[in-house]
């Protein structure tokens, strides 16, 4: 992703440019993974790093100083004997929401009120850590096999929050009637505003019925607890289609009365879309008879061959209903998504928007990246799972109830965070992050 | 149930009196089961048929209009040419939440404020419907078949209702510091108070692991949309704890701190109890070092080998991640209860409270009656579920979302309404059912 | 006021009828004016004694218990020897607000959801409190001088509470979709549906400034702490219409858009309208093109030449200012009354409902009756202000801020409650009281 | 005030200091009075510039933006023709609350999610402003005399919201557990932090009954509408304290139980207390059996002998009826502070801090600055006040309800700002102001 010269003093003020080389080692990776954080804050002013436009949300300025306290907890101070805190307001300022820490976490809702610590306070701070971190890697260690597991769930869980950041920032810019804009499109399609492509036909892939693994092999490289274990579960033979629902076919749903009819929803869904007047998805803007959408680019008119975005799981159930079929539940998508490559648009090719499917692919496309896909599965624990011991099991396993689960990633995640195994979930009433949809059907 | 002969002149100056006897037919039925619903109401005063102390509750006056709205709306109104709506503002007042009946529903929580009609003028309005519903039952009919479909499900409606009308009824009396009695225990024990037994043994029945059909065969008499279709899902091996948990167990839960660490709740749970200052199941009540308990009955000390009740499912969830175990998910339980007799203390043995386990039964007990079980399922359709079609398409499939499955039934449910295969289900926040907790472990 | 004949069972069960004789001591008036609260009950059905609509409102029921509860509370406590408690749950359930008296008040909002004890109960508990007063009064008492005071406040306060009972009703009833009559008008203008007069025609009655008195003499009989002390006052000259504002005078504003022009309100008024959507006084509905009002006696025709009654401070405020004049404060308004007799139409007369102006009167009409004026003052305590001391003192004293003063008295205050020197209050927003508007202006 | 030397860029790159010189003219005055403005941000980082608390507090940036806004509006734009609007979003986002503008106000609530315009572009927007101001003034207008009214009026306007800018920040970093200073004292008193003096003994100055003139003379210089008319007013013999309340003698009133002595409270403040759990004034902050004190300067020890600060009307009030007193009227204050000069204690003094009475004073001390004295009056209009035609007659007629009236200005106020006849306001439970208590009496 290139953004414009002008980054403002923060990110390059406080430390030098990290360039990442090919056969990089560890501290490579952590440093390049690291400054991506930084570097996606680039476009924002001082005044950006605040903002919370929402209790769901987090100041960018969170953000960064939370994925280092992440590291400062979980490796510096287990791992490092006579390790001298930073900074003890820190541990709770940016403990999210770890209760086996020791100190309680500051009010979530509040974030956006800590005009203190400054931003160039929490830029020191992440170059203070790093430094430790990289000392701490550069040397022998008794432990180092549990560091360097420590050190990459600290970068996984620093990828999360840069998705979280883009989406967060989206959200809070959303709200300024001045329609802030993050980035300007560089690439040619930008020049031209969105181009309007026919959607691609919908065609349907069928699978059937049988055993199938479920969850991630633990011979594969990291995987989160919550994609394990790997087990088998049955599966009743069903159809995914091939590709992401539209703009022009979600358009159809909202010009059938999809918002103004009960009998598509699920009751709390109806409940929440009449209590915040939803009538469309989020970022949708009525202008006259045409709609705009608001995007990390700024407001641009709605391309309908796009995959719809920032719909909640009551939308995309909604919509299924309406379309006579149903979503699909996470084994369904993982049993079809197993067996394919990683590809897809990922925040790595920088366009941070979701973007029209292929016309000539038939079989499944858009499987990751793009937009996550809702699932019709609950987020709960897989048989047998079983959380890690201490704060560290806080991370996935006492999020699981009354949330839903979301596959497959999005144009704001990074390729090489995801895997067909991923389990991302949010409430089913979330429309802030880039989610869409794909249909599932059964064929028994 | 045996109630006081000084039931008030609603339930008896409008109607008279109706036995069941052996081979009734479906009339029989009818009126047995709606009188009941009348009988459930005998111990209350007039004032207390508009009660509504929760928006989750409703007032015992709403509960006996809205099933006999039911078979207004869903029989009468379909099946009767030239029917003659018996009054156009209970179209509204007591739709629940139909939306595809051309009314709206009058607003859930204010149903307590309607002191119109009164209690005698819906205790006419049975009567009324329930003239016009034997008068259709009595003759040949074409639809006759869909009819008694209908009249069926109508009845099973108001089943789950009569055991609504119980716990609302118990709830809006807890808040009541005059502490209301709702019926005087009338058996031998009450006289003595509930006794203290020594809680029976815990055990664990195993189950091997393998392909199972759950949900409700279609041969096998009257089930809901929700337990079908019956289908086959693959478990791993595990064990049931043969009883319920005992009070005296989830008292060794609080008194090891089990409100007060954060590290036993999911994230929402935790939330709520602190929200609301959990720190016992509803109705408990500390007196000094001691514990009563809050009945139908009035309050009792609490007896530690009852099965412990009014737990929310986070508290059922905590309480068995304290014990090293989980819950069981409603595919574990109805592969254990599907082979074992619909046994148990239900409404009908009159007692409204749960009952202490059988010390010497090893094997799997109180799997029906007593209490409803919480299980780790949240609540959703089955494999290639449909629901029906128009409003009554509305009963079950719009509440699949944010809801846990409960099995068993409890000690305010109809032993005529229960079965392996019922599905049961509420918000895992809510505690003022009759809903406790049986443990289950893994075994792989 | 006459009220139908089929009064249900509770206000003539329990008590033989008393009847007011001339020459009556104080036992007499005591017995009839405590009975009057029972025969405003007579048309409710029992389900309507506990419904309270809003929580500023209470039920029937709490009213009647809570009047008893203060002659228990501040006569027979305080004055009768070895005197037991009635039902110690009574002390905390039917204390309104009194802190000083030992027990803490049962939570307001929560009235309605009393529903024990029954009403039948509450009428015994004023028969039995009547019975014991009675025979305080009926012998002799070292303390007959201080008792005689709280009688008389006992019976201001019930008189109180009667008015609060028909208002509270009103609104109870008025949210009922099925229109509940409280009353049928029995008097020949009623059969012939409200008149549609012309309005009387607006004069000013002119006052020059100069020094008044303000406030209760001592020797003057019966007033409220917050009357006294009288003092004197610096008046500006001023003009008074001669008449209430007429519901056909508000409509022209409603017409001129009075209700979506800010620069006419308050900022909190204008926060108020547009947060619960005001367009018309409470109780107006539009049917079409013409209204309909909401009254004790039903629905009827908006009549043009009534005053406009139940509207708040807010909208009493934005009419003035829309007619470029403004409200009168409490002093003009009593500076005026002070010279006026006693006279309008009063709860006495049975109509409920305000009554057109007379067309040909010139000078002040209306000063008493009909519906409270708002003024322009702040409830506050005049110079010189003490509170009496115990809790008796926190009959008014503790009111005295955020509250606006209304004057005068309405169709629902009994005659004989009503002076110059009476000041009623409640807040800006408050619109269920009978309140409406005359105007006033400066003259200097 | 001295600032660090520190100040961020904002402040000095965007404009040029401006020095005021004796004899100065109006551009001179204005030129100071708004970079005063800029100099109370001097200690801000960027950070702070978005800080909004709590929704009656607003940001820095926003003060700024809206104090230009001003003069944008009711300056440039009625007055220069072919004016051209600096930025049509400004309109809506820094109007406060004017209706009569032509764009509504963006919601007060969010003001602090306005990450964009930047601060940077703040200050542009005041340096583009002024630069526009200056030049009008510079030359001839044919309406020159009005405009002249105007930028006084907008000057005051400044004013307020600078002290305004310093309450919100105080505010802003209170919920700060890091506690951020503002400004350190650089005084020979703050070296050794706050002196702990005896209080000043405290004596009461009387006042004869008779009448009195209150508010603005029209002669005397620059006030604001509600001051208006000047009128006479008839006074009852009363007492004032000679100084301030200490926060020893406050203490004395908590240790009192103040706090919880229902008794001693309005109703409104009572309820208020309890839902924030109130136990002392804002700011307070117990540690062990000490008290600390947040100010501007950070964490200081309590110091027993300055006034009591940061309490509500309630607390006020509460303090006088403990106390056996009451607190003054605005018209027993201004009727006292006519004939006083004002002197005392101002933020021109830069210690942004309330001092100790002096002991030596036996008459009336205190008066002006230090702390703002609530008074019992409710901000209401004087007799035959007119609020100014369009839309800066909103500037203080519709804040005439629900508000208390305060006196005397604070260490926060500008000397130049205040006078006798000035009317402060604040809702009865408003904390963050700088607001004490000056006790009075009644003689008659």
């Amino acid at each position: 992703m290139q953004f414009s010269a002008e980054a403002p003093s923060h990110s390059t003020a406080h430390r030098q440019t990290e360039t990442v080389q090919p056969g990089d080692d560890i501290c490579g990776h952590y440093r390049a993974l690291r400054q991506q954080s930084e570097v996606f804050c680039a476009p924002l002013h001082t005044d950006d790093f605040n903002l919370q436009a929402m209790p769901e949300t987090s100041p960018p300025k969170w953000h960064l100083a939370h994925t280092t306290w992440f590291f400062e907890t979980f490796v510096l101070k287990p791992f490092c004997p006579h390790y001298q805190v930073y900074n003890t307001y820190f541990e709770s300022l940016f403990n999210s929401y770890y209760t086996g820490v020791g100190t309680a976490a500051f009010p979530r809702a509040q974030r956006g009120l800590l005009s203190r610590p400054t931003t160039t306070e929490v830029f020191q701070y992440r170059s203070a850590i790093d430094q430790q971190i990289l000392a701490l890697l550069r040397h022998d260690h008794p432990q180092r096999e549990q560091i360097l597991q420590r050190i990459t769930l600290g970068l996984q869980h620093e990828q999360q929050h840069q998705e979280l950041l883009l989406t967060d920032i989206k959200y809070g810019f959303s709200i300024n009637p001045m329609t802030p804009i993050y980035c300007n499109r560089n690439d040619r399609t930008a020049v031209r505003g969105f181009p309007l492509r026919s959607t691609a036909k919908l065609n349907w892939t069928e699978f059937n019925e049988g055993m199938c693994d479920i969850g991630a092999a633990a011979s594969g490289g990291f995987y989160f607890d919550n994609e394990a274990p790997r087990h088998r579960v049955f599966l009743h033979s069903y159809a995914l289609a091939n590709r992401l629902i539209s703009n022009g076919e979600y358009l159809a749903f909202i010009e059938d009365d999809g918002y103004q009819r009960p009998e598509l929803w699920l009751a709390d869904g109806w409940q929440q879309a009449q209590q915040h007047k939803w009538q469309a998805p989020l970022y949708w803007r009525r202008q006259g008879h045409a709609w705009q959408l608001f995007t990390l680019h700024g407001e641009v008119p709605l391309n309908l061959s796009e995959p719809v975005c920032h719909v909640s799981y009551y939308e995309a159930d909604a919509f299924a209903r309406w379309s006579g079929v149903r979503l699909p539940t996470e084994l369904e998508w993982e049993n079809a998504a197993a067996s394919q490559p990683v590809e897809g648009r990922f925040v790595d090719d920088g366009i941070l928007h979701p973007r029209a499917a292929c016309g000539e692919k038939q079989f499944l496309q858009q499987l990751y990246g793009d937009v996550w896909e809702w699932t019709a599965s609950a987020y709960a624990p897989y048989p047998g799972y079983e959380a890690p011991a201490g704060a560290i099991g806080e991370y996935n396993g006492k999020f699981m109830c009354n949330q839903m689960v979301l596959r497959g990633g999005s144009c704001a995640s990074a390729r090489s965070h995801l895997r067909a195994s991923y389990r991302n979930f949010f409430y089913p009433g979330d429309r802030w992050q880039f989610a869409g949809i794909r249909l599932a059907r059964s064929l028994h």
